[in-house]
This record gives C-alpha cells, structure tokens and sequence, in this order.
C-alpha cells in the first residue's frame, strides 16, 4: 500500500476537514459537502460516484469490508487510516470505520421542477434529526417527488444522514427559509397545500382526498404548524385517531399521509 | 414542607429502588414496577391513580409544575426529593425533576381477550426501543386492539415509555417468547396474521387487505421476520415501495399497516 494514502497523524488536513464538515453546519454549507459514516450508506453513495469526494477506511474495515470498497481504490478517492484515527471521526458508538465526505447534490431551483401533478411533502419546523431522517427514507421509499423543508433541521446533519440510509443520495431535497413564500409558490403551480393538523374540523383523511397535485405540510414535533402557515396552506387535514394520545408522532403522520398520497 | 417526605440523601431506599427499577430489567420483572420520568407523562399516568405507586418532584419542578402534580400531593405517594437528588435519578439529557414509579398493568391471559373480529400487532424480534415506543403511541391513536410482543425488546424499558409517551399506559400489551405458539393461538380464534415482508410474491396492501380478525406480523430491524415464523403466519403482505430503499424503517412499516387495518 503506498505510504502516501495512508494516514496515521489524527491531525492531517483531511481528517481534520472531516471533523469540520461532521460538526460544523456552517462548513457544510460553505463547502456544499457533508459526510457519511458507516459500510452501508458509503456502499450506497458508491453507487453515485460524483457525489462522493473522498472516502476514509480504517485497517480493521479494510480487513472486514474491502471487498465492498474496491470500486473506489481505483478512483483514488480512497485514503486508508489507521483504526486510532478512525477513533477520532466517528460520530456512533458502533462505527465501522468507513466514513466518506459527499456533495450535496445540485438541483434546478424548485419553481421549475414543481409539477402540478407531483406529490410533495413539506417539513416546517421540524427539529428532531432522528424525525427528519426517517421521513426522508420513506419518501424515498414511498416515491414522493421531493422534500421540501422550511425552517426545519438541516437536512445533511450527520443524525439525518445516519437514520435516512442511503435516502438522503436519491431523495429531491430543497432547503427554505420563507415558509409562506414557498405555499405561494405551490399556490401557483397549482399544488394544493393541505397543513397536516391534529385538530377538529380539518378535512378527515379518506380515499381520494390526497393525489396527484398535493402537498402535505408536516409541522414541529412539539408545537405543529403555525397559524399563519395554516391559513396559508388552504385546507387542513386530520388522521382519525381513537382518543389515546393528542398526537401521532410527526415523522410517523408524515408516513402515513406520504402513503395515502401514493396509495391512489 | 413535612420533613418526612422530603429526601436529600442520594442514598435514601425509595431513591436506591427507582434507580434500580431504571437499570435493572430483573428488577422491573421481579416487581411488576417500571419508571417513568418527565411532566407530560407522570401528569398522564397520574390520570390512572392505580398505575401510579410513588412520584418523585424536585425542588425546580414542584416551583414550576406543582400545580399539575398537586392531585398526587393528596394521596400519599408523593415524595419531594432535592434537585441534587434528582440528578441521581434522571435518564435523559433534559429531566424535569419529575419521577414515577408505576405499576405495570394487570391483564387478563391473552388466549381469554382475542377476539375473532380483533386487529392486532405482532412484534416479533423488534431490538430498537425508539422504534418499539413510536409502535406503540400509534397503536394507541389508531386504535389497535393490543399489541403482542414476541422475542422483542422489554416493553417497560425506559427507552420505550419516553418514546411511547403515555402510550405505555393505555395499549393492551402482551409479552411472550414463543412466537409460533401465539401463530398458532391466533388461529385457533380465527385471526388470520400478514407477515409484513419486504419481498415480492407477498400480497401487495391495498384496500381492504388488511381489517376485521387479522394480526399483522412485525419483524426485527435488520433481518426481519425469521423464516418459520413467515410460514406459520400462513399470509404475507408488502408495502409497495419506489425502488429506493430496500425497506422501510420497522416501526414506520407498522405504522402504515396499522393504518390498513384502521381505515376500512
């Protein structure tokens, strides 16, 4: 192996680059780069090659899981590192020792992809990482046409990345701080805005409600949509519960809502 | 304040026992008790005064919240602890000082409850206590009959009960280690269980697949439903997905399905 892809100081540039885009939203968002750890999501990004900048893999990993990564030896995107570096870029209790840094990928600006027959799911508010990832994995999942989020955690945190797999590669997601800029948007694409609400007197989910041409506005964990993004979506929709908790969990109303707009 | 209710020492019985009914699942088992901790839910159990055998507040939380915990002051259980006290006794990162130590619910032997027109869940391997939380504070919503544990993490384990909100409370929850003999008990009253898979050749969910007399059987997070236990439950069902991931997340998966089975 030559000497020079292979790291043992824990202070070389491209280590420390790995820290800093692993706790730094503001590096992440200066570089359009966040990073991924773990063989099945690195495996994943693999299979999109541009979107993977650079790839660490410790000797242990290299031993047990080389065979997974021989794709990127030839790329010379691979850095092999000792395992004691690898101890200071992991981010779970149960690394594995193979972290990559990737690109967020590019997009068109989202008034001209919007179709009026596409389903959307918007996420306004929503601050739990474990909530956001599991949203985006069944999105993909579940073929939703884009993510839209506004004012919500950001989407290439490395808690997001984790729990949405290997979704946060495949799934269109466009980042928004004007919530009610983004309904008027919709609006005039003609995409019906329903706000996901757990009260009384919005539309009860049914057959038919959600489909072609929507988007279903999910609000934060703790306090739901606000008011005005309410008023601005339209209509208002409700899954029927039996009197036991106020609420579904959000990420688990946005699935099933995500399901009633693709069940169609 | 009486001076006999009101504990300092970290080393007080009442504060030793919680701490151990927290850590320990034999402690759990052997005394039919579990822990629960946070405002919201304390307040929910205390709803259930049976439920609820002894409730521990901080100095900081009785200042704050007394006046949704002043129920309990009446009946005997309540135990005002220091907030040094309480730090001993905290499982999350943001405790309010707020501790229960609640009664796990007396039920009646499953084989004497299940219904032939019943909906059920089956969770059967299921590991992750997140997951096994937010199954339950949905079955709770949507109104499923009970849920059947086989094989499955505790379900008192504090993990669940934080993500199950008061869920834990409400849901009919049975626990067994002998999954084929609850496959076959299920029959004998004429349900008819859905192993959830991810695979083709399983019926596709669609209308009114899944309602009236019908178990639907979860798997763990990694490898699903073992094999066995996929032919004991005699039908299969999949969740169509887009080609993204290869599954969707297990408690999202049992989410969805739940909602089949409510929806008819």
């Amino acid at each position: 192996m030559p000497k020079d892809v292979y790291i043992t100081a824990k202070d070389n540039p491209a280590v420390k680059r790995y820290r800093k885009l692993r706790d730094q939203k503001k590096a992440r968002r200066a570089e359009g780069l966040f990073v991924a750890e773990g063989l099945r999501i690195v495996a994943d990004a693999l299979r999109y090659p541009a979107m993977v900048q650079q790839l660490f893999v410790t000797d242990t990993a290299w031993a047990h899981h080389g065979d997974a990564l021989t794709a990127a030896q030839e790329s010379g995107m691979l850095l092999r590192i000792s395992d004691a570096v690898g101890e200071t870029m992991h981010d779970t209790a149960h690394g594995q020792g193979v972290f990559a840094v990737c690109r967020v990928p590019e997009r068109a600006p989202l008034e001209t992809v919007l179709r009026p027959e596409g389903r959307y799911l918007v996420l306004c508010g929503l601050q739990d990482p474990g909530n956001m990832g599991m949203i985006l994995r069944t999105a993909d999942a579940l073929g939703i046409e884009a993510v839209l989020s506004a004012g919500s955690c950001e989407l290439f945190a490395p808690k997001v990345v984790r729990a949405a797999m290997g979704s946060v590669l495949r799934v269109p997601v466009y980042e928004t701080d004007d919530a009610l800029g983004l309904a008027a948007m919709l609006a005039g694409r003609e995409i019906v805005s329903f706000a996901a609400v757990p009260a009384q007197g919005a539309d009860v989910l049914r057959d038919g409600l959600l489909g072609d041409g929507c988007a279903v506005w999910i609000g934060n964990e703790g306090s739901g949509l606000p008011q005005d993004v309410i008023d601005a979506c339209g209509r208002a929709v409700t899954i029927p519960m039996s009197g036991g908790p106020e609420s579904l969990n959000a990420a688990m109303a946005a699935g099933i809502l995500m399901w009633e707009m693709r069940r169609q």
